[in-house]
């Protein structure tokens, strides 16, 4: 089933059943709530959902209406834990082959597929980060990677926010994370689902123009089992933890004269760091006041699985002064040469 | 006021009201249930939750209860953010004098006070870290320090375990953090919250043996709406982020032949430091199984502001073992000489 949280005013919001093709919805407040009561009682509410998502997408369900991305809430507004890997391996520098690379962030203030990116400056060298990641059931201490892998309860799209502006610290780098306007569960995906990996590609837009069409399973060095695992190893998860794999991207293919990356990219910097090593130089700029972004996955059929994280970067106001919108600026295309 | 959260079995626990002198609680339930509520809408339901505790104080409460620090979870079991500094400046080396050091961690599974430490091997270097948090109001995106202080809602005393062990990365390290069994609104601390550190020892026992004592406000180098203006930089933080000082410590002082620290550790990795520092290798080993913790701070007139933190070392059982209890080891006492 697929499953979203509609803005009601509140923190939380309002818990909502989607249709696998995202035209209709059902508000689930007889059954619950916020996500995160299903999450803690999944195996007693997470049929009575089923049932509802069977009933809307059979076209029984009597109160659906259309369903509207930019009525999202994150599908998990509150998080208590939010973990990002990097979990990819492209044959880039700065990966690392010892381990996964997981930061912990904050699980407050996850924002929505059509909320703006809210940033102070175009100085602080603002980057996208589009990737997948999932909701876990509670898992125990010491949980081998299998054991993981049976306790993610859903997958989401994700656009983490990255600065990589000098004189910032670590804590203050990843400001705001997005999610695609629905979880899905794993029954929803099918084969595409396999040994712990989304086999599809991901579609980033940057200005309109598609930047990236990585594969999302092929070059994945650790799979979300692992990545569980691997908090786990000192450490219980407490359901309604949320694992991202990190930015998505495929390993280069040797070109007629040199390496290419026909795939494009899912974070300006990894486009930078391939601009570095051809070129010798970065060319590309960070995101820029008014850039627009579109990142979505779609199934074999075409079918859009998580709906799209569509947003713009917009100027966060000094106080007292109204928000200002820059213009978007063209984005370099994905194909490389 | 000082509020605790009493286990009943769920994941969020029952707000209570608790005396002021630990003697006496009352449920909270008519106002609300669980604290997160209380932040979510604090100018709403703080004030009814005074009246109940004024009552309380003065005896006129009338379904109060013997307080029992046992039954105590975190105050706020699941928080969206929890972000641990190193806020201290003892002049030790590792102390940076640059940023506070903050590492966000996971908001989830945060600990009562009399909950045991779960560990799984002696080896991996198993130490406590004995101080201080606040947990927030909503705080806007560029807050000043002032503006940041003058969102501390609560005060907390914490344990925020960390792993010392070689191999583990940094997403491992903090695998547990347990909270003194209330938290405490700032009115309840008089004049000794000042320039937003709070000016009172801490004691810490270890084993039975105080190793402990000291002074909260001296040496904290970023104060508390420092510490928590340093994440606004970047982004807005929820109501109920919880932000810790770190480990407690204060500067060392000279001696008659040497360098003295008179008022003992708080981590077992500072007591370290400094025989390294002194013999040029550190002597004393890392908690082992069944060793107790003691971490308590009392006011100018001798009263326990928190309650305690009382906590056991305990053996991760391997699946299906029942759990194996060790003996506690004589611990060194907090006077150098």
């Amino acid at each position: 089933m697929k499953l979203a949280t509609y803005k009601d005013g509140s923190r939380d919001g309002q818990l909502v059943v989607v249709a696998r093709d995202l035209s209709i919805a059902h508000y689930a407040s007889t059954i619950a709530s916020r996500l995160q009561q299903v999450l803690d009682d999944w195996n007693f509410l997470a049929p009575q959902l089923q049932d509802l998502s069977d009933a809307l997408n059979a076209g029984r369900a009597r109160h659906a209406f259309p369903f509207d991305p930019r009525q999202c809430m994150a599908p998990l507004p509150r998080a208590g834990l939010w973990a990002l890997a990097d979990a990819y391996d492209a044959g880039l520098p700065a990966e690392s082959a010892a381990d996964p690379g997981l930061r912990l962030g904050a699980g407050h203030g996850l924002a929505g597929a059509c909320d703006p990116v809210p940033a102070l400056s175009e100085q602080q060298g603002i980057d996208f980060g589009a990737g997948l990641a999932v909701v876990t059931a509670d898992i125990p201490q010491r949980a081998s990677p299998e054991q993981a892998l049976d306790g993610v309860r859903l997958v989401l799209l994700v656009n983490a926010v990255v600065l990589h502006a000098d004189g910032l610290t670590a804590a203050q780098r990843q400001p705001h994370t997005a999610f695609g306007p629905v979880a899905v569960t794993l029954d929803e995906l099918g084969d595409a689902w396999a040994q712990g990996r989304l086999q599809l590609p991901l579609q980033t837009h940057w200005n309109g123009r598609r930047v990236g069409m990585a594969e999302a399973g092929a070059d994945m060095r650790w799979h979300f089992g692992e990545l569980i695992a691997h908090l786990c190893a000192t450490r219980p998860l407490a359901a309604g933890s949320i694992v991202g794999a990190g930015t998505v991207r495929n390993r280069g293919v040797e070109g007629k004269s040199r390496m290419e990356w026909p795939k494009g990219f899912h974070a300006i910097a990894d486009k930078r760091t391939v601009e570095a090593l051809r070129d010798g130089q970065a060319a590309t700029g960070f995101l820029r006041f008014g850039d627009s972004l579109r990142i979505e996955m779609k199934d074999a059929d075409g079918l859009s699985l998580f709906g799209a994280i569509e947003q713009e970067v917009v100027a966060l106001a000094p106080p007292g002064v109204a928000s200002a919108r820059g213009r978007g600026h063209a984005a370099p295309a994905a194909q490389e040469d």
